[in-house]
Order: structure tokens, then sequence, then C-alpha cells
């Protein structure tokens, strides 16, 4: 393990953050809001002096392996989390630290679940931080860094980086390296974020709200800066454009690069795409069918569906009506939405489409193994074979996925609410999805639960996040060791 | 596809059917229960005149190949239980037909799930029926017929029907000729089950009564003839009894085999043992410690604790109290050991502990192999590596175990109840347990179910309690091709 090459790593993190922080502490200064601007400007400082502790790696070897490149993601997540929560206990806008720092978690891993009451009562300074953290952490903050700095000399090393934080089953190289791939993921998706803030401005919604709300939608987080989330906006236009954005940024950002260089039917016949696609419409065509009696119209049963359909399975978690008041059989949909989620190389949470399709793929060659057994079937995605390693790692996933839930949940039950509330409190955080149903559900919040529930949940977010096995790792003994020159 | 050789066997099961139904008959007539007695009478008639059809494939060519063998296991528990289905209707006991299909295939499947509302209505030798489907159905019907009669010629046939019906990962052979198997398997089966019998006739419990519930401990099933299920028996030792013959049912009858031939230490080295007796140890412990506060003692706590965690994990579902009133906690805990199941190679059902050690074990592989990518580990049970194909065919099971419960799910959700009761009513009829929680918990029943859920639910309780891949294979086409001679 190069420990100068993790405490360089940070050091940059917490430079960057500080950064990060300034449009927040203008905003509180243009608008007076000195509490938050004391906090802001506490904490800016804060991070710039902590990141000091990188020099002590100058000049020192950084290369990395897949070992530092998981422990540094992990760590970069907490790190970043612990002192982005600090402006909203400094201010006071957020007594305790352990829920602001649930608070900050949650906007990083783009899970939106908050534990505010009365999220109109904060100054507009945090509010801006909070939303803008949905967007940092929808891409991913490391793939920021390599975007913008040469930091690793090798190619091989900043690949390991990019893979511990990107969603989905594998990571296939858009560019010919690593930085210009991350430079072209973070221009589509700026150029997305600003069409959703120049469209939602023509629908007559104030920059500042257009502006947070498309850091939420970009990053499929699902922070709201109203009370009533998106149902305040009481506008077909904008609901419908925060819609079909959810949608668009559940996409795999791949796609958008194979249509800019022209390969639009490429990307068209993508697998996923269609499964994800036919699974918003099957989704949306039933719920609708089913609520049709709670709701004003047709077109309005057709809209409500949709945009819950689209908040779900991109694991944002905007609402505009209060699902948990629908029938059992759509509040079903939508939990095995939220657990399905977006497309792999999206900003979405959840399992990923990419590997529910492999994992059925995987069953069908099986079955077929066991009617036919001489036979030898290759299971391909998009035509191409996939490799035995990466059905096997999805496998794997999905057991220790299921494992991670079950041990949250028997921890989160210690707060002895009804299985609906603990069962969906547990979802929704490891899929990054935010709202769950009762007593987490979409017109409550995670305030009323106890602190060991909300460091759980925390830990989910962040495993769920990073896709388990980053954070996992931090835990294995064998990764501390320090490596014997260049084992 | 065989067909001579299906027709066989399912003539020789309706044959064995009607044998099976005399003690009913008699208990019927011995007791002037006009009614059951002219329904079960009429019953084996049919059974009887049916099975001469199978006279068809005399002297036809009656090997099987693994393909005969899931559709002849499949087959032969559908045909029994719409059989084993009339007396209840005929008799005017269970007027709906379809209640009387469910509550059949719910014996038969050890399940124990029931749609009576007054279970001691119904007259002894119905009770007594329904009961002995629980133990016939435990070992595996077609193992009964393996042990008593001469049916496959070669030795590898009968192992496809063993094979098909047994629980488990991976069938081990006991002795050298499958016969010689199938019948130590019952001769364990039956000395254990009558010396239950013995122990509660001890107790004080009336022999009838101590038959009956022997009957549904041995099977794991859970059908009790009392409304309060053993509740009505206020004993701390006929509860005990029932509680410690429970777990003993939950062990792999490979275990008792070999202690009789003197390799106890052995049989006591097994992993899987181990495993199971620790689940029941902890969650025992656990739970009585979470219920001490509603408990009149602090014995009276372990003494439901145990009784319930054995009743669960073993998927009987007897109940001692009403465990749906119990902290969340516990019922979570209920509801994890609901999915993981009794042993392999018990009578028990669920995933198996078998399957959830060989799960853990190839994620810890993965673990190790994402750290030393070089590094090769063959993965073992109880010091003998695993083939790779017990391990792929396992992690196959769980994702269409995932896949089924999700869709039982939303079909189930139709009928608008509650999570709580349209997740466990899946979960415990898939996993052959019985009572859920909320409206289909310990002190309700599943009476209140649409037709669709209970045909739902008794799909899901076939596919539980034959491993789900026999009954899938009897919806592939390819199946169903007349084989080209000996292919």
């Amino acid at each position: 393990m190069n420990h100068y090459a993790i405490l360089f790593f940070l050091g940059y993190i917490l430079r960057l953050e500080a950064a990060l922080l300034l449009p927040s502490l203008l905003i509180a200064l243009f608008r007076g809001e000195s509490a938050a601007a004391m906090a802001l400007a506490a904490t800016i400082l804060l991070a710039a002096g902590l990141s000091l502790f990188s020099l002590l790696g100058r000049g020192k070897d950084r290369s990395i392996t897949h070992r530092e490149g998981f422990v540094i993601v992990s760590l970069s997540w907490v790190v970043m989390s612990l002192v982005g929560a600090l402006p909203f206990t400094l201010s006071g806008a957020i007594p305790s630290y352990l829920d602001a720092f649930f608070e900050t978690v949650s906007g990083f891993t783009t899970t939106g679940a908050s534990i505010l009451t009365n999220v109109e009562a904060l100054p507009l300074s945090l509010l801006y931080w909070r939303s803008f953290t949905h967007w940092l952490g929808g891409m991913g903050i490391l793939v920021f860094v390599l975007a913008i700095i040469p930091m690793a000399k090798g190619k091989g090393d900043s690949l390991h980086v990019l893979r511990a934080e990107s969603p989905g089953p594998s990571v296939g190289k858009l560019a010919p390296t690593m930085r210009r791939s991350a430079r072209l993921l973070y221009t589509i998706y700026i150029v997305l974020t600003l069409v959703e803030v120049v469209l939602l401005l023509l629908g007559g919604m104030p920059l500042f709200d257009a502006l947070v709300n498309s850091f939420a939608t970009a990053g499929t987080g699902g922070f709201a800066i109203k009370n009533a989330s998106i149902a305040a906006y009481e506008s077909y236009y904008l609901q419908g454009v925060i819609a079909v954005f959810m949608v668009l940024f559940g996409v795999n950002f791949n796609l958008y690069y194979l249509i800019l260089i022209g390969r639009a039917r490429q990307a068209l016949h993508s697998e996923e795409l269609r499964v994800y696609l036919g699974l918003v419409g099957v989704s949306t065509l039933v719920i609708a069918l089913n609520i049709r009696g709670l709701s004003a119209s047709l077109f309005d049963a057709f809209h409500h569906s949709f945009f819950q359909v689209a908040s779900i399975i991109t694991t944002t978690g905007f609402a505009t009506a209060d699902f948990d008041l629908w029938p059992e059989l759509s509040r079903c949909i939508l939990l095995v939405l939220m657990i399905a989620g977006a497309c792999a190389g999206s900003t979405g949470g959840g399992i990923k489409t990419a590997r529910v399709i492999l994992l059925w793929k995987s069953v069908k060659s099986s079955v077929q193994k066991m009617l036919h057994p001489r036979s030898v079937k290759v299971i391909k995605m998009d035509g191409k074979p996939v490799e035995a390693e990466v059905l096997e790692s999805t496998q794997t996933f999905m057991v220790v996925y299921c494992l991670i839930a079950i041990a949250s949940m028997l921890l989160v039950a210690l707060d002895n609410f009804d299985l609906e509330t603990t069962l969906s409190a547990v979802l929704a955080c490891l899929n990054n999805i935010g709202p769950g149903l009762s007593a987490v559900g979409p017109t409550q919040n995670y305030f009323a639960l106890s602190p060991l529930s909300k460091l759980v949940l925390t830990a989910d977010m962040l495993l769920g996040r990073l896709e388990i096995f980053p954070m996992l790792l931090l835990f294995a003994p064998s990764v501390w060791r320090v490596r014997s020159r260049r084992a």
C-alpha cells in the first residue's frame, strides 16, 4: 500500500472541495446570510489547511495499483462528506453533526434522503451547497479530478480509480486516454445540465430554483428546495421537463458519446437502453391504469405515473404525488424499480439495468444447460461475448448486496418501525434513491430514526454509490499492509 | 420425451395414493363420519380407475433420462394434489375446490399455509389425511416409490428422480444403489417419527393428536389440528419435544446415516450442521432478549423464542405465540430465517443452509480474487472441493428464486393488502413455511386472498418444494419434444 499516493490524492480532493465551496460562500455574502458565510469560510480554511498534509508525499513515488485505487476512492468520499457536512453544523442550520453528515453523504451519493423537516428554513447558500453535492457526486468526484489534472503517470493507474468509482458491471473506455474520457463525460454532463436549466427557465422557474433542481436531476439525487418537493411547481411543463431529464440522466453516458461521434444507430441498438426504456414504459402504463381512480383525469394519472417511475428507476427520488397512498400494486412496482435502477455508466443508482440483463441471461443459459448438458452457449451482450469474470462478479455483487441489505435491515429494525419502513429505508439508501415508504415515505423524512440507524443508512448510501467493493475493501486488513516495493 | 414412462409412473403414483387414503377411510368408517367416508371412498375409486391409463405403457420402453425425471416429479406432485384435494370438496368440508387444492398442495409441499378459519370443525378422518400429506411430502413421494419398487432398470435412472425431488444443492449417495438409499432414508424418517409419537404420548397427549402432530413435525409442515396451533397444548414439555424434533427433522438425513454406521465424529464435523445449529442458537438468544419484556419470565421468553426459531428456520410454521406482535427486530430475524431455511437433505424448505454457506464462500473467494488477481483458491465444503457446476447452479438458483418472488409479489399485490402481508405471504409459501406476517400472520390464514393470489401462492409452494427447476422445465417447449430413440 502506497500511503504517500493516498495522502497526495486526499490533499488534492480537499483543495478541490475548498474551491467548490466558494460559490456557496459568494451566495451567502451576497444574500447577507452571515452565519452561513462564517461557517462556509471556516470550512474552506479548514479544508485548505488539512490539504497541506499532502505535501508530505511530495517527490515520493505516487504510482498506484488497483488496491490504492479502491482505497483512494472510498476515503475521498468519506473525507469529502465529513468536511462537506461542517457548514451545516457550524452555521447552526443542522445542529447535530451526525444529521449533517447523513445529509451530506446523502447529497454526494445522490441519494436524496433527508433528515430536514423544513427544508425551506435553510439559507439559500446552504441549499445551493446541498444540491451542488448531488451534481458533484453524480458523475463522480474522482472522474472530475481525472478530468482536470494529469495525476498519475501510467495510463492504467487512473483506470483503477475510474473503475472503482463508475457505476455498472464494467467500464468501457470512451477515448484512448482516461483523461480524455473523463473530460468527455463531464462535457456531456455539463451540456445536458445547462439544457435542462434553460428549459426550466423558459417554463418560468426562477433561476436559483432552475439551477439547484437541475443539479439534483443531473446527479439523479432528489434533494428538493421546497417541502413539497417538485409538487411545489404546479406546472405539467416544468414537472414534465424534470421527468424527461431524469430519464435522460439515467442513460449510459457512453451512448451520448456514440451519438456525438455519429454512431447513433449503434447507440439506439444498445440492449440495456431498450430494456431500460421498456421498463419505464411498461411500469408507467401499469401504474397509470392502477391509479386512474385516484386521479383527476387519465392524463393526470399518466403524468404522475411517468414522473414517479422516472424518479424511482433513476433513483432520483423527486416526488409530485404521495405514492405511499397509491394501491399496493403500484407501490410494489416502485419497490422493484428501486432495486433495478438505471443504466450502468449513468448517474443513477440501484443494481443497474445491465446487471439485471446479465443475471437474466446467465439464468437462461444455466437452464438450457440443464436440458442439454453437452451444449455450450456463450452469453452475449450487444452482440459481444461477456467475459466469465464479469458474469462471476455480477453474481457476487448480487449476493453481497443481499447480505448487506439483510444486515442493515436487522440493525434498523431495532428502531421498531413497521416492516415497510425498515425495508424501504434500507433499499432507498442502499440504492441511492431517497424516499422510501411508510414512515420514510415521500412526505416524511429520516429525522425520526435513531443515531444507529442513521449511521447504518449512511454506510449503505456509500456502499450503494461505490457499488460495495471499494468500501468493503477498506476493512480488509491485507489492503493496509505496506507494499514491498512494486509487488 | 418418453411419454410411456411418464404414464407408467403416474399410474403407479395414483394407485399408491389410493392405498394411502385407506387409513383415513377406516377412521371415517370407525368414527361414523359418513360424508367424509363417501368422499374418501369415491376418491380412492377414482384414483384407482385413472391409474389404469398407465397400462397403455405396458411392455414399452420405460427408460428415462434427467428430462423425464424432472417431468415425472413435477407432474406427480400436481396430480397427487389434484386428487388429494377431492375428499375435502366432495365431503363439503372445504366447499371451494380451489381452496381444497391450495390446502392439499400446502400439505404435500409441507408448507402448512391454511385457508381454514376453523380447523377444529373438520372431521377427524380428513384432519388425519391433511396431516398425513405433510408426512408423505416431507421425505418426498417419489423417494417413497423408489424405496418400495424396483421401477427403473438402470441405476442412473432413479438417480434422476431422486435428484429432482430432494432438497439442496447436491445429492450424495448414501448407499451403493438408489433403492437402498431411499429405504434407508425412509427407515430413519419412520423411526424418528415414532420416537416423537412416543415422547408426546408420555407427556399426556392423546394418541390421535400425537400422531398427526408428529406427521406435521416430521414433514416440517405445520398443519395443526387446533385453532390455536401448538399453543393449545399448554405444556412446556410437549411444546419442547415438538421444538426439539423440528430442529432434528431440519438436519441433513445423511448425517443420521453416518451416525448409524458409526461415523458420528464425521457427522458432527459437518459445516452445514454447525452453521445451522449456530443460527438456531444465536437467533433464539437475540429474540429471547428482545421479547423478555413481553414474557412472563426469562425462561418463558427463551421457550417461545426457541420454539418459534425452530418452527421458522425448519419452515414448519407451528406457533405457540403470536410472533406478529413481537418487536420489529424479532420479526425481521424470523423473516430472514424464513429465507435461509433448514439443511439440505432434510424435510425443511427455504434456500437451505448449505446454499447460504456456498454463496458466502464464493463471495469471499471473489473478494480475495479482487485483492490478489493472480491467486487461485478452490472453494471447499467439509474439506472437499466444490465443483464449479454446483456453485454456478447455486447462484442461478438464487437469481431465479428472487425473480419468482418478485413476480409473485406483484401478482399478490393486486389484492391490495399491505406490504408485510404481500411480501410475507409470498416468502412463506415459496419457502414452504406457512404463516407469514400481518394479514397472513400466525393467528390469521389465507382464506381472505383472491383466487388469483391463491393460485400464485399454490404455484410458489410447488416451486419451493421442488426447488424451482423441475417445475419450470414443465413450461419449456423443448422438454415435450418426442425423443428420437435414445438421444
